[in-house]
């Protein structure tokens, strides 16, 4: 997989180190995901044999299994400068970390979705004491993406957008919901991606429901089909883009409400801008929405955030008083769902420039 | 995504509680993954909204987002009696949580792959009390398959023979490794998987990386080639195999080292029955190739188990004195690996029934 720039993962090393220090932190411990990809290339399996790295002020070692050791000294650059440590199947892995950690028991923190057996273990086994999350100094740094994270989440929305472009040629009457997401997931691995992430297609009265799973529902002229797409680029990061289609023609009473939700998407995109908060933007949204009458089907928040993972830091929320920077990317999809009729949303993912929030996302908007 | 039948997961349900209140605990909290899969038959998504069983002696309740009740109530069947509570946006899932628990907070045992995150939540924000992992419970009940579960592994590994069997022809000299892994990928799910787990392809001085990332080496005629593969059915069990072939002819070398290899698998596998320790079958497939001089190059344990994960209890590792029962299921896969030369591994899956241990792999296990 390629990884950022090696001066870019250097310095979200050096990012870190900082604010583990300003949290009152004196060493982080992070398991397989997007936080060890983020601060060291490497793609780690989530084993059950311990794969971690252990960054305090003096170490930053990256414990493997000595059956991955290959894979990780192929994954990291040597220019980070990171220890790999292996350990064989039957060493005292409790002890190596003690040491790595060199008397840092109280102030740690580990991996957000590091497993809860392995808390249990630091605890119990290594003795390391109640612990806080990395996430408190890892989310805030991720949530800011640099010029590469925001490249490649712009390469991401181009890709995904050349799939929605072939959707409706995809969505004839008498194919079913399930033929439609497999012929896009190729689609999507086609488009670049290393791998499908989730290809929801859901016509008719399943629109209503937000994260539908494909089935065997035929698609009928006047459906109306939510296509809610993304995948993960070989680099890492992700794309995640709704267009709502209608098969043959709209009935009227959709059109209507798709006209609400249309304005509902568009506000929140011209709101969004450096400087103002994640609740107001979810706000902006839901104003329209609510004042058509329609508020009580607008059942989820306005968008979350992107990069490494679909979702993550910040999250379009009401109550969300974080405010906008440059940097940050999330989607903007609201939607309107109305029970054993149809449904609707439409996402794009936005990214944020100093001079303010463009959409990576760039397919018609409309009911096509 | 088909479970297992109502009554083998309502006894499975029965089993947990029973098992629970013989620990000493009043309370299990389960998140998405192959526990929650064992307990419900519901394939949740890992989201950042919460997804939960909480499981007691008076409650068995599944809370999810609004967003995704749809999906769990297509999952869950009605006859298992389990509520589905769903929780919006901006409910309070903690004073939910509390509310299910009804006093029992003391003694509570969370998804042995909880996310710390959530761990602490429920320590700072619902007031639980140190927890412990479900495991303690799930762990030996999931270690023993019952005849559905030794079904599907069986399919498993049917499926996975019927891709070995293609092995043969896709290996030809010129072609490079993630080549053949891309046609082994989709002759894996060709073959009735509903996906691709890894498909390790590892030629030449690669075959001596256990976990060998696919990469651009061109196969040449000589090269011992590592091929482990493996996926997971429709219904969630995994399959998991490994052949070493050879591309052209094999280097007398090879050949004497894979024959010490060769008989190392088959001394396990005979070895492997109801009574004798996991232990000791690790000991029977190592003792061969130590007593050949290779005992350096075999850097792993024997094997693992295997059911809902491609890597569960019970681990064929020395100092494992649990013993071989009927409904176990695990790997036989010894290895040697000689650095910058090549290496060789050969791996079964054992269904364990009251008559002895069975391979559910039955394609040759020669040097192809």
């Amino acid at each position: 997989m390629p990884t950022s720039p090696t001066p870019a993962i250097t310095a979200r090393i050096d990012a870190a180190r900082a604010d583990m220090a300003r949290a009152g932190l004196d060493a982080m411990l992070i398991t397989p995901g997007s936080d060890l990809f983020y601060l060291t290339g490497y793609a780690a399996l989530p084993l059950e044999r311990l794969t971690c790295l252990v960054l305090t002020d003096g170490a930053a070692a990256l414990v493997v299994p000595t059956l991955e050791r290959p894979a990780a000294e192929e994954a990291v650059d040597d220019a980070l400068g990171l220890d790999i440590v292996d350990l064989g199947e039957t060493d005292d892995v409790a002890s190596r970390i003690r040491s790595l950690l060199d008397g840092r028991m109280s102030r740690v923190a580990v991996d957000d979705h590091m497993w809860a057996s392995r808390v249990l273990w630091l605890q119990d086994d290594v003795g390391v004491g109640r612990v806080r999350l990395a996430g408190e100094v890892l989310a805030p740094l991720r949530e800011i993406k640099d010029d590469y994270e925001l490249g490649e989440l712009r390469r991401a929305g181009e890709a995904i957008d050349r799939v929605h472009a072939r959707v409706p040629e995809m969505l004839t009457a008498g194919r079913t919901e399930v033929e439609v997401s497999a012929a896009i997931s190729a689609a999507i691995v086609d488009a670049g991606h290393a791998r499908t992430d989730f290809a929801i297609v859901a016509a008719g009265p399943n629109g209503a429901s937000p994260h539908h799973e494909p089935g065997s529902r035929v698609l009928r002229d006047g459906d109306a089909v939510v296509v809610d797409i993304g995948g993960t680029l070989p680099s890492g990061y992700a794309s995640d883009c709704t267009r709502t289609y209608v098969v043959g023609h709209a009935d009227p009473e959709l059109q209507r409400m798709y006209d609400v939700l249309y304005r509902s998407q568009a506000a929140a995109r011209d709101h969004a801008r450096p400087g103002v908060t994640c609740a107001s933007v979810d706000a902006a949204a839901r104003d329209v929405i609510e004042q058509a009458g329609y508020g009580e089907f607008f059942t989820h928040r306005t968008g979350h955030g992107i990069g490494l993972e679909t979702h993550e830091d910040p999250y379009i929320v009401d109550g969300n008083e974080r405010r906008v920077e440059p940097g940050m990317a999330f989607s903007i999809e609201p939607g309107i769902y109305l029970p054993g009729l149809f449904g609707a949303r439409i996402e794009d993912i936005m990214i944020t420039l100093p001079s303010g929030c463009q959409p990576v996302n760039n397919q018609p908007r409309t009911l096509r």
